[in-house]
């Protein structure tokens, strides 16, 4: 297993982490002024921080300050009631990779959605196996696009509690079910060559919890394994989305999750995303990556 | 698949549903009192609840009433850091059992326990394997002694978002994976013949999402089947332990799932398990209990 004590080599922060600084929004350039002056060497930035910005302003950025993209955040959201959501949702797609190809990132994470209008409050109905149908579907269509592109495309299976609202792809063992399916022989012929076209992003918040997780991590293998998310759970969690820990103040074990990614040759960035409104958002994003990098050393 | 339109004849309250009427704590003598002034014909009591009132005096009660327990809530809790934890946890589940052969109850229901102290917000380890560990054991010392009362087990898998503090069985797969393993010939030779002395609750809200779902009730079949607890998925869901909803109020497609439970030829109740701070706990339990009936027969 890589010795992280001494730097922060393999560090990445989801700029989702510093979104806000003292509570207010922190835009995309000053995070990036921020991680570079650290040393830190990737970001996993949001779409819409990439938009607020300009695609071009960030893509300069990046590449003058030599910053990687460990990923980029995200695509997905593929249910839909009709064929024009559908057709929506897969321009949509369309054009994340795109913009992850202008970026250079290692992957495309998707977040796949769940039941149509249940993130607004109302689901427009209760078929969980409808959409993971489309979910499928709408991987499948996409695949076609991002291969032509060499552009990976990692499921990222969310934590049940957002099966609903946020992602129908629930466990590790399901989103390999679909790379399985789709991408039988790990094809891509993707960057690197050693990465498959479809593949996962591991986060250790969603999947901590699955009695399956080694066993699933090991049927993966390493050109499977596109990324590597840490946080922390929290006892007591108190907001089902924005109270995530950081590092070490949780309860999840992350070096030995880390191990056994690492056993299957995995040797990417461990991508640091919390979403914390009320503890992390709340102070200096200086303060909050200085603590990224301080537990990246120890904790990780 | 039954028909519950007619009737309540197969709806059970779990009394928890309405521990409290306008925010105030209500005693069991009260609830067995309105629920048999409906025609309920079950409840599942916490054994708090019990001991406040008395066990002799809620057995004559319930005699009296001529009430079914679909279910003793609840045993389990079985993690520790030494064997002194462990031992206290065997005698208090045995404690459990004698309660529910007393009360008559059809099964003893199993929340197992997580990382010990994590409930109190100091988990003690974040080995969550040897927790898991832990609960095999006990449940296994506990089966020797429930099989001789004749009291059937019921693990209830718990929803993922409480593994570290509350279960750390969290998918029927891994239940019904514990029951194999100590229960293998499915013997039993429990109450009324046809139930095994392992076995599984099936709550809703807590399996809900599970893409196996299916698969893993059509693999536990009939004497596994011990318990069907109903309520729903709120969008959004603003508390992971208190914010459940009403059936109907949210995403869950209960009826597909109470028919693959009966596909299976379960025929026991459907259980009313609602923990709400935020609403139902606020309203008169009067109130509540009539709303269970009405969705019982219309949306269950």
């Amino acid at each position: 297993m890589r010795d992280f004590s001494a730097d922060q080599r393999w560090l990445s922060i989801n700029t989702a982490t510093v979104r806000m600084s003292r509570g207010v929004d922190l835009p995309l350039p000053e995070i990036i002024e921020a991680c570079a002056q650290r040393g830190i060497r990737a970001i996993s930035p949001w779409r819409d921080q990439v938009a607020a910005a300009g695609l071009d302003t960030i893509s300069k950025l990046v590449k003058s300050h030599g910053l990687e993209l460990s990923g980029y955040c995200r695509g997905g959201m593929f249910p839909a009631v009709d064929a024009r959501g559908l057709a929506a949702a897969r321009d949509d797609n369309r054009r994340a990779v795109d913009e992850a190809c202008e970026l250079d990132a290692k992957c495309l994470v998707l977040v796949v959605g769940g039941l149509p209008g249940a993130l607004a409050g109302k689901a427009a109905h209760k078929d969980i196996a409808w959409s993971r149908s489309q979910v499928r579907d709408g991987i499948a269509e996409l695949l076609d696009y991002s291969r032509t592109l060499c552009m990976p495309l990692a499921i990222e299976p969310l934590h049940p509690m957002y099966a609903a609202d946020r992602a129908c792809i629930n466990t590790l063992e399901q989103a390999l079910d679909i790379c399985d399916e789709l991408d039988p022989p790990r094809t891509g012929e993707a960057k690197e060559g050693t990465q498959a076209s479809l593949g996962v992003a591991v986060d250790v918040y969603h999947v901590w919890w699955d009695p399956k997780l080694q066993a699933q991590i090991e049927r993966a293998g390493r050109n499977r394994l596109l990324a590597f998310h840490v946080c922390d759970w929290l006892t007591p969690t108190t907001d089902l989305l924005n109270d995530r820990g950081m590092m070490g103040d949780g309860v999840i074990d992350i070096p030995r999750i880390r191990g056994w990614m690492e056993a299957q040759g995995f040797a990417g960035y461990s991508e640091v995303e919390i979403f914390s409104s009320g503890n992390w958002w709340r102070r200096d994003h200086g303060e909050v990556l200085d603590t990224c990098i301080q537990r990246h050393r120890t904790v990780v």
